[in-house]
């Protein structure tokens, strides 16, 4: 599970960090769960963040990935819940729209944005990282609208 | 979402106890999850459990409700492996084959056995919660086997 912290201040959000949730391999459910609640914990404590932002999810072809990313998702929910964040969910066509203007564009083309738009300390080779870093900055960027809408009325 | 507690000692496994997890109606996904894991780590503080069991999950055609069953469930193991408790799953033919002895019976054969099997202070009006029992039965006669099985070494 791919994860980024970005923060907003100034004209420019910035990666504060990003990276991948740690799993044993080969561990049963529930150990992995365990894994990236601590993990999810432990990153919410450390940059105390005022959301989370997550893709909204549909079942694929496969169930067991689907039934696996259900229940991750899941915890990730119940992180968030706890730390009394909010919470957003992102399809991946807003994603793109939001990151290249092109709801139809792939993934190489979103992570060609990404270094326009984000400041980072290092290029992103991970899909997951990557992932996470364009819901994060779509998020950022609807979140920044919705003051400036705030502000106007 | 259904649970019970039983406790295997002497002869006759007894509920006790068990219900429905509370759930705010009408609640965003994160606030339906933080209600089922508060409710879960306060009944596991609450009894000491050894293990926890649960149905083993099939997909169904309505993705909704399967990835919302999955969310949850991903909560139970997360709960269940945070206070170190053995997880077990079965399906719902085993369940079915362990309380009536015919892993084809229905709902309600499987209703009728459960006051036969285990001791309990009410008649159970609650489908999910019958389901609990049964599931709790069927892991409680399966730990005994197990035990039995290891003794006979």
């Amino acid at each position: 599970m791919g994860y980024a912290l970005v923060i907003v201040s100034g004209d420019r959000p910035a990666v504060i960090e990003c990276g991948i949730v740690a799993v044993p391999s080969g561990a049963a459910a529930a150990l992995r769960l365990l894994a990236i609640a601590d993990a999810l914990d432990t990153l919410i404590r450390r940059h105390r963040p005022v959301a989370l932002a997550l893709e909204r999810l549909y079942f694929n072809r496969n169930a067991r990935t689907a039934m696996s990313v259900a229940e991750a998702r899941g915890i990730a929910l119940l992180c968030a819940a706890r730390a009394g964040l909010q919470i957003a969910e992102y399809t991946p066509q807003e994603v793109k729209l939001s990151v290249t203007g092109d709801g139809g564009s792939d993934k190489r083309g979103v992570q060609r944005m990404l270094p326009h738009l984000v400041a980072m300390d290092a290029a992103i080779t991970q899909d997951n990282v990557a992932d996470a870093i364009a819901i994060a900055l779509t998020h950022a960027q609807r979140a920044r609208l919705t003051e400036a809408v705030a502000l106007a009325r």
